[in-house]
């Protein structure tokens, strides 16, 4: 069955990152988009750019395209994205998957969901860095990207770019609680995921704030992007089918 | 090496659902036996069968066939099952295998195990239904077989059939806890399983009880014994054998 | 890229058992030594020998042949070994590598780390023996080895010897706790090891005393160098290399 997906990008991602994945989608028959968010675009003022401007920027994505019935589809950061916008795409929204995402409460931000070393380590890149912040390479090699050699791990990290924090800080705005959203939720769990720590976990404790909920796992870090894209396009399908 | 083994259904299920995992187990050499046990029979009176009925109608099962040196494998509410008969078949049981299967403590019913949301709908159900309780499609979907499609789901799900709810109101009467059980424990855990969700897991929230006892696992949902009953055919194996 | 690897044997165990996995890094172009610490040994007075004692013969080791940018790996109880002699390895020291092993904080003994029955278990065996301790059949075939089958569960426990109690009694001497030493550090978690309940976990309750870490998981018990040595030399590897 031919489904329509839209992958929403993590911190520091582009769209064109998530590329690979959405070429294994399309070899399976579906219509794949990968819009980059308000924040991470080359020209974006990552100053100044929040939680709001990107919802923002996917919404437009998705009119502009007149997209219907869409899978969508965020990762981390853009668990975020995927929350805030859901309620609000009505019929145009057939399922959403979450994978390796955040999951927020009403009023909630990113940054209450991380462990308090993430976020005073962030609040310091961000204070000597205009508002936006970069991953340090060995957290990224070690707890992001963990299931890659090091000439991957150097070459994705090479691709990633500044993240406006005020995405982190500013609270999400949810019509109603994610459990209480009346349509189909996945959550997508890479097992060898440890850019939240397991004593943190993405999943159950942030998967299980989405209610009723499909749960589909795979070996793999935080980056099955860079490191298994054709993995993580079977996943996304089953996670996304109906 | 030739083994018996008496698989022990889950609710909502019958033997016969579980007749594909025996075929695969008799091709390994095995002798298997799948009862229904009472309460889940065409002709049963559901309103009135409990727990106490089910484990008679397992006595009367393994007893009239004779079985000895029996591996009794329980699926789910079979673990309620097993559980209640071990300590009275003495030298019949070499080894008890739980897959993804409640342990209770003496005393418990199987509602005692479960989220309160799942005996809040269980309730309702019941009284609705003459006391025999009919799971949702959309949990029995998203929740107990995430690794199948749509097609799978749909056609597994209608060989169904309602539950006597009594069997998860009666307490489970034990002569000694199951850790305390001289002999051989297995537990099987299917990774995805979220029909317990992760917050309240079968393993090792219940495995535990076990004691000493030996862990398998493998991928997969609750009903393992529909989306993939060769895996679960190997790992009843690896669990059961000595 | 050819690294140097010392494998560090868990309690029970010698340098020699853990041939089969070294066999398999050398074959991927590997240097690796495995050598039998002080209490494990042949003629060895197992009522005396000590923490410390197994810590000096490991630096001996070390020492004697030389060996710069080891990748130090830790099995179990080799784990505090690893942990008491890498800050003082200094430049000799590349990474550390834990599997399913003990991470202690300065001060802790490897008794502080397991549960209460193991404790008293283990006291009462090395009160009847002379300090020394043998883990119980029936305990090594269901909770270290319960992914083999029963002759290998017999052939590799005859393999084993009694363990120097005092290694588990005496406390470990850091000079800064493991998450403050500035090397690279691993932890490989074969998840079906239940040798330490999942209730009290390896991972992440003791993986995550590292502070940054790189985690790598594998299908496996406590003791995949006798169930699986293949896939645990390209665990170690994929947790070893840079």
């Amino acid at each position: 069955m031919a489904d329509t997906y839209v992958l929403v990008h993590g911190a520091w991602h582009t769209g064109e990152l998530l590329e690979p994945v959405a070429q294994q989608l399309r070899a399976r028959g579906h219509t794949v988009h990968c819009p980059t968010l308000a924040g991470n675009r080359p020209s974006d003022d990552r100053s100044r750019i929040g939680l709001g401007d990107a919802v923002r920027s996917l919404q437009a994505f998705i009119q502009q395209n007149g997209l219907a019935d869409v899978r969508l589809v965020g990762h981390s950061y853009g668990g975020m994205v995927i929350s805030q916008i859901a309620a609000g795409l009505g019929n145009r929204l057939k399922r959403l998957v979450y994978w390796n995402a955040f999951v927020p409460l009403n009023g909630q931000c990113l940054n209450d969901m991380i462990p308090p070393h993430y976020k005073a380590l962030f609040d310091q890149l961000a204070a000597a860095g205009n508002n936006a912040v970069m991953l340090p390479y060995p957290i990224w090699r070690e707890a992001f990207i963990n299931d890659a050699d090091a000439a991957l791990a150097e070459k994705a990290y090479s691709q990633l770019n500044p993240h406006p924090y005020k995405t982190f800080t500013e609270p999400v705005q949810l019509p109603l609680e994610m459990a209480a959203l009346q349509v189909g939720k996945s959550y997508i769990n890479c097992r060898q995921d440890i850019a939240l720590p397991h004593s943190l976990p993405w999943h159950p404790r942030l998967s299980e704030r989405l209610g009723l909920f499909r749960l589909v796992e795979c070996e793999g870090s935080h980056e099955l992007c860079f490191t298994n894209p054709k993995l993580l396009a079977q996943k996304i399908e089953e996670a996304g089918h109906d």
